[in-house]
Formats: structure tokens, sequence, C-alpha cells
């Protein structure tokens, strides 16, 4: 099946594959561009990634950090959204093959982000929770519960713990914030709500491969998030990896090991690859593209964001896999493409790392400014402030700010509903 | 395994067994009570039912209308949760068989509650979708915008129609306010975001039984709400009942037919029985109660709401299936216990009908009270404001009342997320 052949086909078809950050600033910035835009994309929703965590841990419901595209483009008359997912991409015929049919293209932007790098390890993969959508975040958060409501109905100390004992690994903004964020749970939740259980058998264990936490930021900034995580009672093993996991027994590469039933996946994200490319179009996981957005060995076929590894003198790795680079370039690309409609020369993408930020609990954050590093109250107001402002749609702001203000001076998380999956042959969702 | 063998049993032993409107009324009212009161339930959380359409049609999130039960009773010492579902009872031995273990209890009460019910057509409980829990309002909104990107891929006209009509089965408040709610959708929604479509191919039928609407009110709300939604646009069809579904194919009870792939279900529900009980302790999918809520045939067991059918010549059919019957009914019995433990004679149960309400859309819903009716946008502020009181917790009054504005001055639904369970084996939650 074809889709969409009835339409008239009088401007360039400019398909878009994925809507996080970087696909979505391209399409606002073609609004005005000579072109027909379809997104595609298998979830029908934006996700703000950064606040993932909070969805995890009760803080935030899947609706304040999610926003439909429909609704995200509605008075942008050159958009169309295809709820699909792409299978593999024709690039000598122009078409994109995708779970819903056939699209032929004339310009493909690949925008498909990252997903989560268990690095070839299929047992962590099978047992493990990643944190990179919202299905994974509700389930984390209903896993979360569980294992709290277990340990309540248990009178057996080793079981117990093993229900409580939480274990983060990565040492990057999603593993601090979400470790933080299980400490705050203990102190502020726990002694309340579970009078069953002591919060002293309820453990936090954040894990990093490397010497210190937030690798991406400065000394500073490191030394600043252990000494919260610690203040907060999480216990941060560094210099250590996760060797085998066979639930609820987890070794560690210094052969030490514990008990737990909750193995949180923050280690690593690698670039979300589509088939079909020659073999010079990707490079360590990510699109090889040049200097303009342009996919190696390819026509017509530009990736940005996550996906896009610009590999260079100054970036051999090409640049950090963070959602201001994936801004820069879907703005960069827009631009581009104008150009070219103008017949003007395209410039080439130059990253400004404005700075960047890490949360790690109540009052308690870290910000990085190029030269300046800073933490506590006054970089958790701003780390507050700008998420704020970067979320997308007013509505999500609003009950984002609402639920913040409530968690602050309540010190609760009250989105606390374990909700599995309807099946209609077990009843009332039982 | 028993359950907590491990604590003192100093004080009788109160098990409630459901934590809906008549459950929690009872427990708040036992705060000061010489019990031990363990409330079990299925769910960690309450469910305000009323409001689940709204999370249907993606007004609300899940999160606004269910509540923790561990933070509704955070303060109150007396009280206990267990996670489980209830298997059996054995009144004999004052034992409870649960998912999780052997309770043993002094004094049992069952407020169950109901479930849908579907007189008994298996073809329909498979392809009909009902709406009286979370997962399943959650459920039912990811399938309805589902059916709409589906129609807006399509090519084929009939294909297209069929996608987009969708049918409520039931004349009742779920049934009306649904089908209002659809309505809407199809006035402000579908003409700014899906641009493929064209709004008159969409259809809403309201299917019921009865010659009338809103069967349990006046005859005065129930011509209101009939007018309204055919002003919305609403196809009502009295005197009519379904016969068969095939999906797609439809089949009424007066030979008409028509294609949908939305069969939405509230035309009845039936309590919601435990298994152990003696014959005479059930009647007509209710437990049999006296009019002090003593199950008949049982000593220490009693039920209250939906799931209580107290028979007697003034309500031969047993009180309506409501909210404020079961908050009465928890009151009644919370009462008669404290009578019972200071050698006081108990009080029969006595409904105080205060009268009935439903919304249909915006500024319209319709209001009974005793003698009077009225309808129209005073009405809609009086189920609005009534509707926020009656929420549970504070922050989903909050959370509620921004929702409601914001649809109100935008026309807006924004809580459109297509959301399916995670599942490890397909990736990020595709």
């Amino acid at each position: 099946m074809q889709l969409h052949p009835s339409e008239t086909h009088s401007l360039p078809h400019l398909v878009v594959v994925g809507g996080g950050f970087g696909g979505i600033e391209l399409i606002k910035a073609l609004r005005k561009a000579p072109y027909r835009i379809t997104l595609i994309d298998r979830n029908n929703y934006h996700t703000f990634q950064p606040l993932l965590y909070q969805v995890a841990s009760g803080g935030l419901g899947a609706d304040a950090i999610g926003y439909p595209f429909r609704l995200i483009f509605r008075n942008q008359s050159n958009f169309r959204f295809l709820h699909a997912s792409v299978e593999r991409i024709e690039p000598e015929n122009r078409l994109i093959h995708t779970s819903e049919g056939l699209l032929p293209y004339d310009e493909l932007v690949l925008a498909t982000g990252s997903t989560t790098n268990y690095f070839g390890n299929a047992a962590i993969e099978q047992n493990a929770m990643p944190l990179k959508s919202i299905p994974q975040a509700l389930n984390l958060r209903s896993d979360l519960l569980e294992e709290m409501e277990q340990a309540s109905r248990s009178n057996d100390e080793d079981r117990r713990r093993s229900h409580l004992c939480f274990v983060v690994v990565g040492g990057g903004p999603t593993g601090v914030e979400t470790a933080g964020a299980l400490a705050e749970f203990r102190s502020n939740v726990l002694p309340h709500d579970y009078p069953e259980l002591n919060k002293l058998e309820m453990r936090v264990v954040l894990v990093e491969a490397s010497a210190r936490l937030l690798n991406g930021m400065s000394a500073k900034a490191s030394e600043r998030a252990l000494a919260y995580l610690q203040k907060m009672g999480v216990e941060v093993m560094l210099n250590t990896a996760v060797k085998a996991y066979s639930k609820p027994e987890l070794l560690f590469s210094n052969g030490e090991g514990l008990s737990t039933h909750t193995l949180i996946w923050a280690a690593g994200v690698k670039g979300e690859l589509i088939k079909g490319l020659p073999e010079e179009s990707t490079k360590s996981s990510r699109f090889q593209v040049d200097a303009f957005h342009r996919v190696l060995g390819l026509q017509h076929v530009f990736a940005i964001g996550d996906a896009a590894g610009m590999y260079s003198e100054d970036a051999p790795k090409g640049h950090p896999m963070v959602a201001p680079v994936a801004v820069q370039q879907g703005r960069n690309l827009a631009l581009n493409l104008f150009a070219a409609l103008k017949g003007k020369p395209a410039q080439p993408f130059r990253y400004r790392d404005k700075g960047s930020m890490a949360t790690v609990g109540r009052n308690k954050a870290v910000v990085d400014l190029p030269g300046f590093s800073f933490g506590g109250l006054f970089a958790w107001l701003v780390w507050m402030f700008l998420h704020l402002m970067l979320l997308v749609g007013f509505r999500n702001r609003v009950v984002v700010f609402v639920d913040w203000m409530w968690s602050y001076f309540t010190y609760e998380r009250a989105l606390r509903l374990i909700v599995r999956p309807y099946n209609p042959s077990e009843g009332e969702g039982r």
C-alpha cells in the first residue's frame, strides 16, 4: 500500500523520522517552507526525556511530559503526521518502508534518537529496566511500588531486604537523578506510608564504571553530586561495573554481589539505526554525517540529533548525545534547506555548548556554565525554571509546576498508582 | 503463608475488602475505633469512577482520578494496606484466602463494588470495551486515538468510516457522558488536528435498550439529555439492544447493522462476588444483607455499596448502585460498629436520596434534586463543583481543576498519548 497517494504533489515531500528534540525543532523552523512535511513516529507524542525519571519515581504523570504531535503542529498547514514505525529505507528509489505501507520522499531527515545500550549483555537486557520511553517509565514506577508492597507483606528479613534494594547503573544525569529520587522516596514517603517497613532496610545503590559521576560535566559538579548523594544516603560505587545479573543475584566486576529485584539501567545509549543504508552511512552505531548533516554515501538524506555522528578532528566521537545538540542541528538544517531553495550556500554546523546541569534532589542541583560551576538551591531553581520553559505545551508546564509545588511543600509523591495493562480475559484490570 | 503473624493481636482485626467509596468512608469513620483495620484491594489506589470517561476521552490523566490508599490513610494509625486479590472466604474459620496468603479476621466487610455486566454474551465480552477501571480507561483512550490514526492513513472510504464510527451501549450516566465527550472530540479536536479527515465521516452512536436515557433520573432530565446529545450530533437509538458483534460488524435487535471497530460497553453492572459463601448469602449477583449490613447466613460478615443487596418491600431490587448509597452505608456501618462496642443497639440503614446528576458536555448537564430538576450552564457548574469536592486528595483537585479550565478555554483535549504496555523484547515501548 502506498500512503497518501491521493494528495496533489505540487510541493516536494520532506519526511522526518522521529519527533524528539531535533525533529520538532526542524519542523517548527520549516513552518513557512515550501515543502509538504510528514513526521513519522512510532509514538503519537513527543517525549520530554529529561523528566522521565520523575514519572518513574511518582513525581509527575505521563501526560505531563508527553505531548501529542498533532497538537504541537495543529496550526502548521504544511505538516502531516504518520503514526508508524520505519522498517527500512530504499534510498535508490527514495522510498521508506513503514509498518503501515510505503512512503515516497524527496528529502529525508533521520532524527531517530538513541536507544538503551546494554553493550551486548542479553541477560541484563532481559532483566534490567531501561528509562528511555514513557511506557518504560510507567512500568518502572509500577515495579518500584510493587517491590515496596511485596516487602511490606514479607516476614523474611532477607527477602524483604532484597525487595527493598534498588540498584541504578550509570552515573550520568539520568542515573544520578533517579538515585536521588529513590533516596527521597525512602526519606519522605516510606516512614509515613509504609508503617510495616523499616527505612534502614531500604538501600539505594548507584554504580558507575568510571572514576567519577557526571562524566560530561566539570570535576566540581561531579564532586558536588557525589557529596549530595552520599548525604542523602545513596551508596555510590565508582570504578565498578555490573558483571552478571541472575535475578535477584547481582554480581559486580570487583567480585562483590548483592540481592536485588530492581536493576535500573542508565549506563549508556546508542544511536537508533535503520536498515537499508550503505555501509559507509553508519559508524559506531550512528549515522555518519558531514558538517551539513548529510548522511555519507547518500543523496537527499540527512541525520540530526543523537542518531547523527558528525565525526571530526575536534570531535572524534561526534557531539554529545544531548538535547541542545539536537535542537541546534535541527535549526541549522532548516536554515540550510531554506538556503538551498534560494541557491545560497549551506552553513556547516557548529555546536555552541551553553552549559549543562543535573538535579540530585530537593534544593540540590549542579550547573556548569562555560568557565563557571555552581550548585545548591540556586542551581536547583535554575534547573527547574529551564525545564519548565523547555517543556512542550502550556498545559504541561502548568501541570508540572503544580506537581512540583505540591511535592515541595508536602514532601509527597502522589503519583503512585500501580497500573498494569488491561487484559479483557482478566476482568477489571486486575 | 499467613500474613502479618508477627504483630501483636491485642485489638480485634477488621478486614475491609475493596477501597471504593464505601470502603474508604467506612475506614475513615473508624479512625478512632479500637480495631486493627486491614484494607485489601487488588489495586493500590482508590478510583474515582465518575470521571473515568474523562480519562478515556483525553480530558484527564489517570493520576488525577486515582489516589494511593497509603496516602489517603497515612495518618490513620490503625490502618494497614494489603495489596492482594481475594480468592475465597472460609467463614467457618474466619479466614480469607488471598493471592498473597491467608488472612484471619474478626470482622469482615465486603465492599467489593461492581463489575461490568455483559448479560452472558461472551462474544461481546471479548470485543467490547468496558469502562470500570483505570487500566480500561487508558486502554480505551489509546484505542480511540489509534482508530483516528488508522482512519487518517486510509484511502478507502468504507474502512475509514468504520474506524470513525464509535458506538456506546447503555444510556445511563456513563454512556451519556462518554457519547457527549466523543461528540466534543469530533467538533473541537478533529477539525484542527486531523486535517486528513472529514468531520462528517465520524459518527457517535448511543444505544439504549429502554425507551429513555438516564433511567434513574426524572423524565425532564432524560428529555434534556436527549436534546443536548442530538444537538451535539450524537445519534441516539432508543428501544434498541445490541444483538451480536463480530468485529467490525455490529447487529442491533431491530435488524439494522453498522460497521464499527469501537463498541464501548456501559450497559450494565453487577455485584462483584466472592467464592466460599453459603447460598442464601447472595441473590441477584449481590451479597444479600439485612438492614444492618449483615450478610444473611453468616456471622461477623457485612457488605456495603454496589455489592450489597439490601432487598426490602420498599426496594425490592435493592438500592441503586451509586456512590452516595455506598458512602452512606459505610458511615452507618461504622456507627453500628461503634454502637456494638458500647453495647448500644444498631441503627437500620435508611437511604437519603439527595438527588442525582449527569453531564453531557460543555455548559450542558442535568441535575435532579428532590422535587426539582434543572439543566444547562448552572447544572454544569454544580456538577463540576461537586465532583471537584468529592475527588480524593487535594493534589488531584488542583490538577483536575487546571485541566478543566484549560479544556474550557482552549476547547482542547491534550491528554492524547497512545501508550501501550512496555515489553522488554520489543525495545523502547514500541
